[in-house]
């Protein structure tokens, strides 16, 4: 039953995260190979008590593996995908490449874990900033249906990756001492900044970031008809992406209602407590599995909307986490072949 | 015509810019008398060519004067405003004790400037997320009736005045050499971090931040109608407060009609070429008197609906450039009495 299972991408942010959740929750695997780009090939990688070396990206280098976990730019993803398929790997992708491919499906374990049946050796993992929200949207549309959708987003520098965090962390130093600082990952200074701009340009004003969160959103939900509209700002924060997060319903939904919906929903956690000071903060969810909600409000003039903030550790639940639960269902689900 | 000028909580980051906007925008003054609390009395401070002392606080320090600016703690306000009145003195007041009371006029210069005519000694400024709200809402809602705000702020430590920056920077310095920083202004840390909880909690959920924002814009704009949904948050930002802004109207209006009707308002500057990466930022807002919007789009699914992005510098439009702004108001309409 045990698995080859690949890591591609094994030493970026990321990757290393896999690797490490794949300790944490003893996955089972019969071996364990990882993949990166020929420049970190060679590179040695503890695991449990041993010490991996880095393998170059190759066709070849998915001979034998059953699950293959992947997080890559997207033009890689693009062109090894294929030569782990051919080889009868199944790939978990963590890039944007294959997101909105009708035969692939969309991931979000605690939200739609049925769709991976209908897999054909890929299953993407969505964006960091759609997860958590679709993590929240599922139980409440389930409760009372989502019509509409406005959300402004606050992402951590590790959205690009550890040159975000260390642009950022770089940035700040020089900042404090009154000099400029050459960002390589962001457009425009970061530290004691915001930039309203992820990813890049597209349709009708809205960024690639942001139309992610309205079309994985309607892909992982099953339901075109939510009006999303998404406004995503880099914040100068080093991980965790947080959220401010305003639905309404087709049918009211109390504060309370609300508040036992979302502690009951899977990979949720509640922390509200205002007059307490107690509600999500990327320092306090950091390196955490679980969403964290609080700040549950109903709106003061409409009871069927509500408003509330979502913190979420974007490497983890945002990234390798998800994928690494998407591993666990394929596991599961016995989907994956048995090796030997 | 010239009248006797003075500035109350003149040591402070708003008092302080005050200062620098009456020399700016060459304020006509008879004379200038500067007042802080007894801690800051006989601190002398440049204005123009001279130096002057600050005096302590007392129902006498306003013997003879015609107008006071006024920027102090919400208590100190309720104390020494009736002192100032009984002395004939028109106090335009910054804080928020007497914003919400009826016979109080509460302006924004480019907003309402006519309801000043109903002032009985005092005219409240708003809050500062309050400010670049209206600023923006107004000629929208002249255009097609605005029924509908969801807004989620990103707001600076400057709005925790010196004391907040000062924070920030000790906070972030600590931060990097991985020590922790005893923070004087907020109840979490504040670098890198978020912070979902501005003022005091208040009722539903809401903190008095939120509340402010929701009904000094019904007041401001005479319409108690608008639905508004706020999410206040404080951010790792030295200056300017930032704001993503959801406008549902009564009827449909396009990108390019608002574009032109941001152009066409008095105190809005619009920078708004995504592909040239060209939107407002706090730190290329800082210093300015306008409010900047940028990242103008309408809603996916609604033609009613638009999103915009609006940083303004919180010191300047967000109080002490409002302020001077009501007092070039008072002036030019001769409500205040001349001297000699």
């Amino acid at each position: 039953m045990n698995m080859h299972v690949a890591v591609v991408g094994a030493t970026g942010a990321v990757g290393q995260l896999v690797l490490r959740l794949l300790e944490e929750r003893r996955f089972p695997m019969q071996s364990l190979r990882l993949i990166a780009s020929p420049r970190s090939a060679g590179q040695r990688v503890p695991f449990h008590d041993k010490c991996l070396t880095v393998e170059a990206l190759s066709p070849e280098a998915f001979d034998g593996v059953d699950l293959a976990i992947a997080s890559t730019p997207d033009d890689v993803a693009g062109e090894f995908v294929p030569w782990a398929i051919a080889r009868g790997a199944i790939v978990v992708d963590e890039s944007g490449f294959h997101r909105m491919r009708a035969d692939v499906p969309l991931i979000v374990s605690e939200v739609n874990p049925q769709a991976i049946a209908h897999h054909r050796g890929i299953i993407a993992s969505p964006n960091c900033s759609t997860t958590q929200l679709v993590v929240c949207l599922k139980p409440l549309h389930d409760a009372a249906r989502v019509k509409r959708v406005v959300v402004a987003t606050y992402q951590a520098a590790s959205g690009a990756g550890v040159a975000g965090q260390r642009d950022l962390r770089s940035g700040t130093q020089q900042a404090l001492q009154g000099s400029a600082h050459d960002y390589e990952t962001f457009a425009h200074p970061l530290a004691f900044n915001l930039i309203p701009h992820i990813g890049s340009a597209k349709t009708a004003g809205y960024t690639s970031e942001e139309l992610k969160m309205v079309y994985e959103t309607h892909k992982i939900l099953g339901d075109d008809s939510i009006e999303i509209c998404p406004t995503c700002v880099r914040v100068p924060v080093s991980n965790c992406h947080s959220e401010s997060i305003f639905v309404e319903c087709e049918r009211p939904l109390s504060v309370e209602a609300a508040r036992q919906i979302f502690a009951a929903a899977p990979g949720i956690q509640v922390w509200d407590n205002l007059s307490e000071k107690h509600y999500p903060m990327p320092l306090n969810v950091d390196g955490r599995d679980d969403v964290v909600v609080g700040r549950i409000r109903q709106d003061l003039f409409n009871p069927r909307a509500l408003s509330f903030w979502c913190v979420s550790d974007n490497l983890r639940k945002g990234a390798a986490t998800n994928a690494v639960q998407i591993a666990e269902l394929l596991a599961a689900e016995r989907r994956v072949p048995c090796a030997s």
